[in-house]
């Protein structure tokens, strides 16, 4: 049988140790896990971020695959730690709207309240609570024996994820994460929109930072090294780049500022 | 039988490779090793913080773990290579001190002066001497195996780890490591003082960059977003935080400023 | 028998879910793959440097390990996608120089075009065309059953990786690479010259950012601190070194400058 597999994504950075430790809780409970982190230098506390790339990235694992995610601004306070169970994967997380775009693409027919924890400290459950959490799932306990049920619907969700339909016929949306490579990924997508991977279009004009850019192309390279260029990702997000630049930096944008799309069909 | 953990913590950071060749050369010698990275992106050669991380993550690791530690400036000198064997735990590290913390809490009764190593390079080796040696211990070679015995009373302990009490009654310590959140760590512990986890309480107060935080509370979100608070952290050490902000920005502290604590009872 | 190894080497950082979601797909495909990051904290789009750290890094893993590497400004473009084939290893990558260090000093016998591909996005093919291709090779597939054969000869070579014999006996080099110590890695090495490592020479002059280091010692431990220092580093490439400190910064220089060594045996 296959290694069972944990994905580890928090913010949590790679200089304090917070991810090494969790990972030996993990093994010391599942010896046999494979453990995979997605991310964990995320800027700090920023949920919004944490749930864009977890949901770029899930849907690429084998089924079955824990998903373990701290990004947890209210560590210590009321908001519930959570396992989430879907047709592909069984998500832990703090209940804080971290899986909202997950879920959104890959919908939970189970949530489970965590409330049979050892004794937890105030300010590390990725540790005390989650990891443990993750590795039982991973070894086979059924999240029913972790705590209580709750109802989906009830599960945190984050406001202002899709784009939203103007008057004249354009959208209105939001850039939803920044890269490494100052690329600029939007929330605008299918199927709010009809923009979808692969696509191409010359009528399409994405307003952005001061700038109108003209046409939606396949990728980088089919404009000139230093152009603005505006395509569909490989997420199937509207994105806008600069080849072999950064797009962030020319247009002096960051995630939340405004995006403006017309002639869509 | 579970297959045997080698952690790395090493001041190697992660766009050179270093880690990397380190791991290969493990997996040539033990390629059943799981390998898990404790921290690698701390600051160059910084013993005292390589120290406290290792120690806090070391503990939650399964028994019989192989702990690898190369943060060495003086690679290359005169310092011993080392291997330490604790009730818990094998360690392969440079005897420069970086093991003082974990070994105060998991007292060691071995330790092993690296000597039988092939020809190592004079300014790599974590790749020539740390690693290889790692990797044989965790495939079951025995300590003694690998170099001489050496008095454990002789291994090197770092100064200045340990608060001080004051004539007034108050203690003086210093901070050991800020996080990537900007939470200061201290070294004011138990049982030196008697800062416990968990404990709570308004007659300490904490003097610490020109300000004084009063009471000890039990996490940040027992304070308003913004504000200072202080706190006997998931490791046993208090700490001052800033909620939803960096302690270390608004009182511009760093490692080795003084902390002070009154009223401790 | 062992498990398979892949390494992987990108420019995607951390922060973003791309090595992640590479990881997803491999493991879905090979799941008994030992999966190790090289590096992925590179220059964006720096297939110098990628170059380097691969080469340096590669030779220590075990026989038949897989070698992943995407450092891609190329992507989406008509650069092939290829397989290469050492007595040693695999290698799986976009062809535009990012592997000729690595092939230099372990020359290629097979080089395959990867053209039975999947439908891929136009750029995110690491995710889609090279993790996919790692992963059957790992588990057992032959690289011909993945594309068409290509003349090694044809493969894509980086110029400027070697240093130049002028006139008056001396060579001049550039750097090749700065790691996160500052240390400066020239491309002065043996063949090509008579460096090589171990070596320490009184009579060898670095000349580099307008000052002149006399001789080559073993390593930065044999100066004091703070001061600079040349020698033979573990790769076998001539650096330069201030002991503690960074001589990247104290000479201001960066990855391509030049330097010039005199006095060479």
């Amino acid at each position: 049988m296959a290694r069972p597999v944990i994905t580890l994504t928090t913010d949590f950075g790679q200089a304090d140790g917070y991810v090494g430790t969790m990972k030996g809780v993990i093994l010391g409970i599942c010896p046999e896990a494979t453990l995979v982190d997605i991310a964990h230098d995320l800027c700090p506390q920023a949920v919004r971020q944490a749930a864009y790339v977890l949901h770029t990235a899930a849907p690429y694992f084998p089924p079955g695959t824990v998903h373990l995610v701290v990004v947890d601004p209210g560590v210590g306070s009321r908001r519930r730690p959570i396992v989430v169970q879907t047709a592909r994967a069984l998500y832990v997380a703090p209940d804080n709207g971290v899986l909202s775009l997950a879920l959104a693409h890959d919908p939970p027919h189970l949530a489970i309240h965590l409330t049979e924890t050892a004794q937890a400290s105030a300010t590390f459950h990725g540790r005390d609570i989650f990891a443990p959490a993750a590795a039982h799932l991973a070894c086979g306990v059924d999240p029913r024996d972790l705590g209580e049920p709750l109802p989906v619907s009830e599960l945190i969700t984050l406001p202002g994820l899709y784009p939203e339909p103007q008057p004249d016929g354009s959208w209105r949306g939001t850039i939803l994460h920044v890269d490494r490579f100052g690329n600029l990924i939007t929330n605008i997508q299918y199927p709010m929109t009809n923009i979808q991977y692969p696509m191409t279009n010359d009528q399409i004009s994405v307003l952005a930072g001061g700038e109108r850019i003209v046409g939606l192309k396949r990728t980088f390279s089919d404009v000139a090294v230093g152009e603005l260029v505006a395509y569909v990702g490989s997420s199937g997000y509207l994105e806008i780049a600069v080849r072999e630049g950064s797009a962030a930096a020319r247009l002096g944008m960051a995630v939340g500022d405004p995006v403006c799309v017309e002639g869509l069909p």
